[in-house]
């Protein structure tokens, strides 16, 4: 895979606004089944190694996996509070659940799971996400083993096809629009604001 | 219309992240005719007074006015940065453009045109956004009039129904939902992270 046109920018886009722990926060949006727009906020894990794929994880139990099983197509809303800049990106989501047998995408799952914190790990050991928080359920405080991933860790994987750049400094804004084409590259065209 | 449960909530965390401009920046979800799901950043114009009812500004030709004309379901994601609180409020939107009959809602639209910036007024006098941007098409600068809304200024009212408040501080997270049930009322439940 080569690494699109958009590449580049988005990454210097990460390191201008790195003072921010929110920089790496994006809104995901995905549909219900019965059509709803669904909207929330995760954490971009990086891109997989060598290519245009952003890294999320979730829990299996979660209504974006429930939605994205049935509809895989999503949208990211990135706003960049330091440079005062968005990016929008369409695409398509893959899922590596537990359940994936193809090793090189079950060794992603491995490795994301080594990388994150003790404290994400714990989460997906805890109850049944939105469900009523009952007294008498507890919460774990006993992190899980660091080389094998619970059975609840599942990744996603954000495959890009059309990317909306937009900065707000400037008038009027600049904004371009980044397309794949069906040969596999990209085009690049400047749009109004 | 009664004040929700969730309305001192939220106003309450806008003011406690008041410091920050982009705490008045959402993003909204929206889905277009073709089932894809769409998602942007947008500034948050207050609550129409004495409502529920969240303001939206928009220009009448942007793609998310041609989603919502067929679809007007919506969701926003709302990242709170100095806190570190996420609000996402489903619900349903309603559209007043020029051309709106109700005198009330254009009323609505009126009083929104008055209370915002020059600049952003001036927005909706530029070439139709997103489309190419083309090297002889001048970008006016001449504010226009405060007391007639150019023709493409449009107001979004956002009616929610679920709003489901999650504060990342606490160990294990706090996470509240509202729904709005069928006599008018408004239930609360406290659910896991």
């Amino acid at each position: 895979m080569t690494l699109a046109p958009w590449y580049p920018i988005l990454t210097n886009i990460l390191h201008e606004n790195r003072r921010h722990s929110h920089s790496r926060f994006f809104q995901l949006a995905t549909v219900s089944a019965d059509g709803y727009p669904r909207n929330r906020t995760v954490v971009f894990r990086g891109f997989l190694e060598e290519t245009n794929l952003l890294q999320i994880i979730t829990d299996t139990r979660s209504e974006k996996m429930i939605d994205l099983r049935v509809n895989p197509r999503a949208e990211i809303a990135w706003y960049f509070t330091e440079t005062r800049e968005q990016v929008r990106i369409k695409g398509k989501i893959a899922i590596i659940s537990h359940e994936e047998n193809n090793p090189q995408l079950q060794q992603i799952r491995l490795q994301l799971w080594g990388s994150i914190s003790d404290m994400a790990r714990l989460q997906f050991t805890w109850d049944y996400p939105k469900k009523s928080r009952l007294l008498n359920v507890p919460f774990p405080k006993i992190y899980p083993p660091l080389d094998s991933p619970v059975e609840f860790f599942s990744v996603l994987l954000f495959n890009p096809h059309e990317v909306d750049h937009l900065m707000l400094r400037g008038n009027p804004q600049n904004r371009y629009l980044y397309r794949l084409l069906s040969d596999g590259n990209w085009s690049k065209e400047e749009v109004n604001p």
